[in-house]
């Protein structure tokens, strides 16, 4: 069963022009969607296969792109902001105009690709895969049925645009939250993913002998 | 009620003296505290000002060091790693050896102190609230009682050092765990919020109407 995340920045920079020592002042947040990369993927002692992750940048002048990276080949990813921030302007720098439409692959298990959300979806959604909203107020995550090869889409710190609103109610994904609190999208990664994990092996932590 | 949560980094830099432009490679690994802090204060749309977190560090020519800081207080708390980084540095840098003992206040809402997890323990555990150790394995957080106003001790990725486990066992820590995955520190810090949000809301996400 395969995760899948899809974090939209409404101002993130699509043209990898930003400071890496000043992410949050250079990249229209951008920052906020590099931090969801560490949680979806790293666990304590490894790094999750089954999570494939899609960052969508609506902003600056080469918008829209996508961003997708694969847990299952993706390589040398390390914990910390910069690092992560790094690796998305090499392969955002990668990416040239004049290529064709659809992922191009520009390092083990990142590729990208010219669209928006659509794209994502496409990509990511497929016919039969429970869809998901991130939204406050929402019913809460823990009651959610068919949590397995769901698709998560999460917006950044604006929410999502009313026109990506408008098409996730038109395709039919569900809102949830995660709980009574609005948090930031990586806490939000973090939680869907330990609630994933919960659903995956029988509820909750093994008990102690 | 308070929260409070205690971060043991075993070879995190004390000194301050560290490059912020390669943090995991050169202050013993205080990133992995520094990501803690984020999560530990920062919602969507505000600051939690009910926490207290303490960066205990132990690396370095100067450590032990305890770097405290009070939501009540603090101001300037940006989300991003290398903003806090610049905090911390700043902080310690500024804490010269020859002042006494006790927490200094070096900037709103942030002292530093001579000492390590005794004395984080001492000023965040008191003689009342209950004390919470993360391990993996352990049971289920969402089975812990009397949340309110706790305080959780973490490891960083190398774990807790032993002698520190033997004196939360005196004391009378409680074991939990926050799921059948072992992760992050910054992560359980963000599910550890997430219950106590829940914890103090009755249950879940708000009902939608």
């Amino acid at each position: 069963m395969t995760r899948r995340f899809i974090v939209v920045g409404r101002a993130a920079t699509a043209g990898g022009d930003f400071l890496l020592d000043d992410l949050p002042g250079t990249s229209g947040r951008l920052d906020v969607l590099i931090r969801c990369v560490r949680p979806a993927f790293l666990t304590s002692h490894g790094i999750r296969r089954d999570v494939v992750v899609y960052l969508v940048l609506l902003g600056g002048a080469r918008a829209p792109r996508v961003v997708r990276i694969e847990g299952a080949d993706v390589k040398f990813l390390r914990p910390d902001e910069r690092a992560v921030a790094t690796l998305v302007k090499k392969v955002l720098a990668s990416h040239s105009d004049d290529v064709g439409l659809g992922f191009v692959l520009v390092k083990p298990g990142i590729s990208v690709a010219r669209g928006g959300l659509d794209l994502a979806l496409e990509d990511a959604h497929g016919s039969s895969s429970p869809l998901f909203v991130l939204e406050e107020g929402a019913s809460d995550l823990r009651d959610a049925k068919e949590l397995g090869s769901a698709c998560f889409v999460i917006g950044d710190h604006l929410g999502l645009p009313e026109d990506a609103r408008r098409r996730l109610a038109a395709l039919g994904a569900r809102p949830v939250s995660i709980g009574p609190i609005s948090l930031h999208a990586d806490d939000v990664v973090t939680i869907v993913n330990n609630e994933l994990d919960r659903a995956e092996n029988g509820g909750g932590a093994p008990k102690p002998d």
